[in-house]
């Protein structure tokens, strides 16, 4: 007995290009991860076994190729919205396209005792260093009529050594944490943000790839600058700080580990620790999720 | 200024507990990692500082070790379904929990040879392998009303040799793929199905591991069984043989990555690869995600 | 100013080989990591910038689907004999050939309801599940005169849920370990272990599947039925069985890290905990390594 | 029937210690994973069930926290050598101790527009960011008379998009490989250096922190000058390099992954691809070992 086929999608997974532009001496890169995901008129595929109506995730793939090199990569926001509008409006089963982009930065290997000898500049133009654990992230959608962009980033570590205490909370059979006055916030910022931006005849692109650095800044910022009585606390003034800075957000949502340090005991030791000496704890952790949006905006970023 | 809180939730991720009961000579493990998900009255916590409605998720971990004593692991659903409940209905801010557990399966060491001296069996009472890459999962939510339970399973690594074709798609300027009419299919399989219960009073619960046991069977079977055209050929056919044979479930969510195995083009060499020699590919990977429910009722298990 | 070049090495590291071998509608699986490491006359690929004497490392991926077509894959062991002895034997200036395997083991899907209808067995001879996290692994070197086989798996996860003390030990002003009289005993064993075979011209090679089936089951038998007062003790009852029941091993090297199990303190709750609840702990964990060999052979494993 | 036992270690793995020095509102930071490993006078702690001889690893965890505390972490190096001496010189059955210790660096947050009001300075004091994918590692061994450091780092990926040609090499075959004369040069660099230090009696210490990163330096910079060949020419070209300006070292290894970024063929498409669209390869991959070390001087450092 056949029952029904509710949402699917389908598309090639994490195809890795690396897109490099010489302007002479001095190349520019681009390193991304790229997912399709197609939805449409594709019942057939999954109940008759026709594939009348299914674009390889193979050609998905080479399309990812293709653009890269006909329309190059100026941002991982541009390129999705580029391969999106591709496979809807040039496909005729396809009726939307979920694009995600993982993006690595690399930094330029400064050589400022030899670089003299290349190009006259303290960098040599053609030689990368990978930054950070740190990934910038994009999903567009597109449906045939609007575009939806969320970006983030993921694996951003930080920590304050201080500014951050946890008490006063409910007390029940089960506790047996010790109010802090003075702890150690450590976490793994996940975050997302929606754009206004619709994709509308005429409606400018923001500059995505400012929009990135300064969204960083702030979400940096924000983390260093509050005196956190909770985690739940630092995240909200986190999004609360990038939806009062950057007016192309208009919905942010975290997720952030607590990535516990506890205070060793020394005391069996004769020794006093005066926040000195801490373990660092893989499992389990907090985690603290949460959104934060513009008044009369309705949220759409999914909960993990 | 002061922007929206939306959805937040909270709680101590990947407790891991394991259980061990003694019945004389022969133990019994249930070895599980389990996150807690918090939902409720929780706006101070986020805006003033105030952590007089928050359960610390240190609190939330003590809870999971409690409950594994006091009311012992009979499955990973019935463990969940009392720690939300637990939640949600003994602490006043909390309105909603959502609790997701893994569980890893443990055999027993089979020891023909010297057991008799031990307990009389062929197997060591308390002497267990970890089986396979296999993970179990369940997801349980708990509103105050009513109860909603997912389970699922991820990292089952299945292969089909031969049965298994690919062609007649569509072509477009991108396409370069040769039409497949016998070729490898394997995929790691993630499966999330969710059950008709809804926790009233006086409703009888699942048998949780029994329930499990056979829709595995079942994904296993259909993956088997089914001459694919297509992996979303064979995703259909899996979900609705399960449906077909377990009244319990009501929807089934699978997502089956294509781990391509490519045909090793051996005529540089003199050789002829008669579907013999593949080079098992890691990125990009093709993937396919979708829903196979019941008529009549709305599907809920998420997109990933 | 040059310095000196010391040992030096290089190959195609982690080449995905599948081999297929159809018998009618019942397949064969071998499912390998294969990783080639050459060594030679190769000082001027280094100081020079000539590749005269370089066998490319994608001549080596080459060789090894190849050699999985010529030859097929009757043991990674066999295998990597085979692809060390051609690299020495057929290349001038590469002198030494280290070839090391992991196998991936797939068992067949049972269908018994069902496969009637396929091959009249209770098996679908064309689809495999995963079995285990367990890697089986190979390292062979061959240098032009003599073969050496080091074979090994990794990632086969036990338990003893009882049978384990830890008492008796030194104290000192750091220690604050509580003697156990009865604890859990968990590992995540990595094996290795050296053949007695040289590949001298009539000796006959062992039966390598067997071997390692039996080589696994006395590793398994041992941790199960050893009463143990240490990790190390344990250590040694395994390679000692081996060495006992094998003799075409000589030497056994395991690394065995002490996956912790603490039993967690209920009694703030008001709950008794008589070894039934533990937190499964991820780091630091204790690492047990050792050797133990025949007497009169020069044991060659190296640490890790 | 009993056999020897050979080399043999034991201790706890993957301490995780965090130390935090503060400066008034100026904090330092070192975060570090400690892994301990003991050899010694432990036959019957392998053989009898005595653990007469044993310090427990948990002890060997206490005694790095405590360290930690007693004599601050001023580098992995200097913290592993008083860690080493301690538990050779204190401990009658333990004459050997291998330390090793993974770093990883933090950098401050920077927060130029609102920094005056924290510390009159463009950071904020406590509050840091995780500085890349690289970790800096350290291996000390004490043996009760001399000291031996191997420094070193892992996970520092680096890339040349030109100056990189690949030619001139043995075809045999089973060659298909063609011939580059541009090509992109990636790798992930892990590489380990000794130091002459032997830690005799008034001997002083290298600047340890210094000297790590004028040695990363000097990698890198050889790694971006050098107009490679092969990547072997660039491996000794990275190893001679560090000789060449750090007297304090007298032995390199390196292991060079060829991170292989294949060109996109593109013709299909109707388009040229003129080193423009890579595909980053996850597996095969090459992998290019070898030491280079000062005349005279007898190589120590491990073939991994």
């Amino acid at each position: 007995m056949a029952h029904v086929l509710g949402q699917n999608q389908y598309g090639k997974a994490e195809t890795r290009v690396v897109r490099i532009t010489r302007n002479g001496h001095r190349h520019e890169i681009r390193d991304l991860n790229v997912s399709v995901a197609l939805s449409g008129d594709l019942d057939d595929v999954h109940l008759t076994g026709s594939n009348a109506h299914c674009l390889p995730t193979d050609t998905t793939k080479n399309t990812v190729y293709a653009f890269a090199k006909q329309y190059g990569i100026t941002s991982p926001e541009a390129f999705g919205i580029q391969l999106a509008r591709h496979f809807v409006d040039d496909t005729e089963p396809i009726h939307r396209a979920r694009i995600r982009v993982e993006e690595y930065v690399w930094d330029r290997i400064a050589t400022p005792d030899n670089s003299a000898k290349f190009i006259g500049s303290d960098e040599i133009g053609h030689s990368f260093v990978r930054r950070g654990t740190e990934v910038r992230t994009s999903e567009i959608v597109y449906d045939g009529s609007s575009v939806q962009v969320i970006s983030g980033l993921k694996d951003l570590i930080v920590m304050n050594s201080t500014n951050s205490e946890f008490w006063g909370y409910i007390k029940d059979r089960y506790t047996t944490l010790q109010e802090a006055y003075d702890r150690i916030l450590a976490t793994q910022v996940t975050a997302r943000w929606k754009f206004g931006f619709t994709g509308a005849e005429g409606e400018p692109e923001p500059n995505w790839d400012r929009s990135y650095g300064q969204v960083r800044r702030h979400l940096l910022e924000a983390f260093a600058e509050t005196y956190s009585y909770s985690l739940q606390q630092t995240l909200f003034a986190m999004g609360n700080r990038v939806l009062d800075n950057r007016a192309e957000v208009d919905e942010v949502r975290l997720e952030l580990p607590n990535k516990h340090h506890f205070l060793v005991d020394l005391e069996p030791f004769g020794l006093k620790n005066d926040n000195e000496v801490y373990y660092a704890a893989d499992r389990p952790y907090g985690l603290i999720e949460g959104t934060v949006h513009r008044e009369g905006v309705a949220p759409v970023i999914p909960v993990a």
